[in-house]
């Protein structure tokens, strides 16, 4: 018998035990699209460094609109045009107004915009002005955006799409970031084939590896592929030795459940110091972690649902903890869509996927990969409650 | 003043004048990932082939162990041990049972498993089975994961990690997919400056094409930057043409406001057909539409959040209306935290994230680019509606 403890336990051995590997490198903002920013990134500057207009329209005094309507417009001269990226020098004088265009900085004197749709231009140069403006009114504020010496992102952010823009908008082209995690993965199986390999009689394709794979890749790690490895304590020990050495983290999967060919945690006893054996989880119970030469190694279930799911929680927090990452995992509140009974001391990761509010249990009784791709995230059912009631409020984190 | 349609006007005549482009290429798994399935995977075989155990423990025949106790185990002989990847050649014999690792295949005759940790085995080769199995418990039964002959997965899919583990499943290593879209990206604009000059008074940085550039590849595409192309007739002229003579797509933002200098719809009028120019929709009314050569041409305003959440809905729509993609839009329920108020006709683009199953409106006037990292997804408030009241249920979709 395997003796458990919980992923809770597990994840804070993996921060106990695994500092920061502090390895940075500095990229093209294009290039930083998905990687882990290495340091706070601080303003330097204001943003908008002036007021500007958020329409097309005239630069006014608002006061001088005060009272205006469509029966009795305010009327006022227009006394020049401002361009797009052009600073004003001239302030605007009483009763003037200045044509600026969205985006366009406002002269001095100016505290609103007005939007060309509720003015008529004369022909002598008289601008009807048919609505008030309060001050303030369709203006950005010099600073509205960010702030000189304000933190806009943190170290640890992953870099998406709005992270990309803030970087930009500050001028950061050059962006310090941390080096991609090398991951070694391999399977272990003497029943294990290539995918491609025509399946021979109770062979089972290596589902593993191209679905870990891509879920290291997905949190932003390398794959240092090491194959298919036989069910041999000698060739197990090669390549966790192998890719401890040329990597920052060993995942494998297989080999690790208490039947005849279990040599994982023999080899990690030898080689290194084992953390757990044994997770209170289904599934994925028979999950292994170790550390090799100050490196983690994780040994995963040879299940592929349960490869996959683990790795989403622990694999990820391995990785997170090795970058100084912040777990970013998106959670959203749903309702279960059905009873769900608790697991007997095991918590339960329970994939589901989103429909009209409710989190509905991908089922499959073998928990075969080909599910996963229905879900869209993962319940986890606590091993201390009774279960879920339909209708219950539950915790999704997405995929 | 612009002439108006709706998002929805707008998604449709998308889908009405563009057809998929239909070019596709084979490449191998690992590089499939992240891009879109060209055509449906048809199951070649059942897998399992045949019933497998899903235990570390004995395959029975289940009617062998009806009554077994603690106290009165039933009492089986021990004929043989079945390897991983190993398919039995002899049938199970009545009051007998065979050892078999989690994943083993089943002999013909036995319907159960029992766990290892419920037996106990004696020196005379006798296992005591001390719970009953009932027929077809522990096991995953031939086919159970996939029937021979059943879609997997659908063409349009975008391959992640669970349809990653299908196809491996599946032995598909040369993966059919769509072709990436080429997008012509620029920025227009007297005012705009390369991000890594330094900020001259009154220009404003690039944030567009970089914000755009990481849309575009987190939606699958690939850019052909263009860089900034100022307020010219005919240099706008020449990038568009340019962008259509190598690109599928053609995406440019600024010069699309009802101002000064604004070019983009006599150059797309001249060199093509206009789609359509203005949405009812905020942000994001000055967005133009065409189609130049039976490519798409897609002019989003200047402002960066209103350009990305237009690229986000109608950009992303065009790139799924070319390959021929499900838009996978995932989108989750939640309540209101506030009251919003409607927008005059227009629908309502709200940028929001999320909290204890509240949507938060991530608050900024001027919705400038940097908040946009803070949002999880957006809302839509309906134009024919008076607004959201505070506790209101809404669907949000995910960045």
């Amino acid at each position: 018998m395997l003796k458990v403890i919980t992923m809770h336990q597990a994840s804070e051995m993996i921060y106990d035990t695994f500092e920061p590997l502090c390895q940075y490198e500095t990229v093209s903002l294009p290039e930083s699209f998905g990687r882990v920013l290495a340091e706070d990134i601080i303003a330097k500057e204001n943003i908008p460094p002036s007021d500007r207009s958020m329409v097309d329209g005239y630069a006014v005094r608002a006061c001088d609109t005060f009272g205006a309507s469509e029966a009795i417009p305010a009327l006022l001269r227009l006394s020049g045009e401002i361009a797009m990226g052009e600073m004003p020098r001239e302030p605007i004088s009483e009763h003037c107004c200045v044509k600026i265009p969205t985006g366009g900085f406002l002269p001095a004197g100016a505290d609103a915009a007005v939007m060309i749709e509720y003015t008529d231009l004369l022909p002598d140069g008289t601008v009807c002005v048919k609505k008030p403006a309060a001050p303030g009114s369709h203006l950005v504020l010099c600073g509205d955006d960010v702030r000189k010496g304000q933190r806009i992102l943190k170290a640890g952010s992953v870099i998406g799409v709005g992270e990309t823009g803030a970087l930009a908008a500050l001028g950061e082209y050059a962006v310090p970031v941390t080096k991609k995690i090398r991951v070694a993965l391999f399977s272990t199986g003497d029943e294990i084939t290539e995918i491609n390999r025509a399946d021979s009689e109770g062979q089972m394709r290596d589902v593993n590896r191209y679905a870990l794979r891509a879920l290291i890749e997905k949190y932003g790690g390398t794959v240092v592929d090491l194959g298919i490895i036989p069910d041999e304590e000698e060739k197990l020990r090669e390549a966790v030795l192998k890719g401890i050495q040329s990597c920052d983290m060993v995942v494998f999967s297989g080999g690790t459940s208490a039947g005849t060919r279990d040599f994982g945690e023999r080899v990690l006893e030898k080689n290194g110091r084992i953390l757990w054996h044994g997770l209170a989880v289904k599934p994925g119970k028979p999950t292994l972690a170790a550390e090799v030469s100050g490196k983690p190694v994780l040994a995963l279930p040879g299940h592929p649902m349960a490869a996959c799911l683990i790795f989403m929680i622990l694999g990820k927090t391995v990785m997170c903890a090795l970058e100084d990452r912040k777990m970013s995992d998106k959670k959203v509140s749903a309702e279960s869509s059905q009873s769900v009974s608790a697991n007997d001391g095991r918590e339960l990761i329970l994939p589901v996927f989103l429909k009209g509010g409710k989190a509905v249990p991908v089922r499959s009784k073998s928990g075969l990969i080909t599910k996963l791709s229905q879900a869209d995230g993962y319940i986890i059912v606590s091993r201390n409650c009774e279960g879920l009631s339909e209708g219950e409020k539950v915790e999704v984190t997405l995929f």
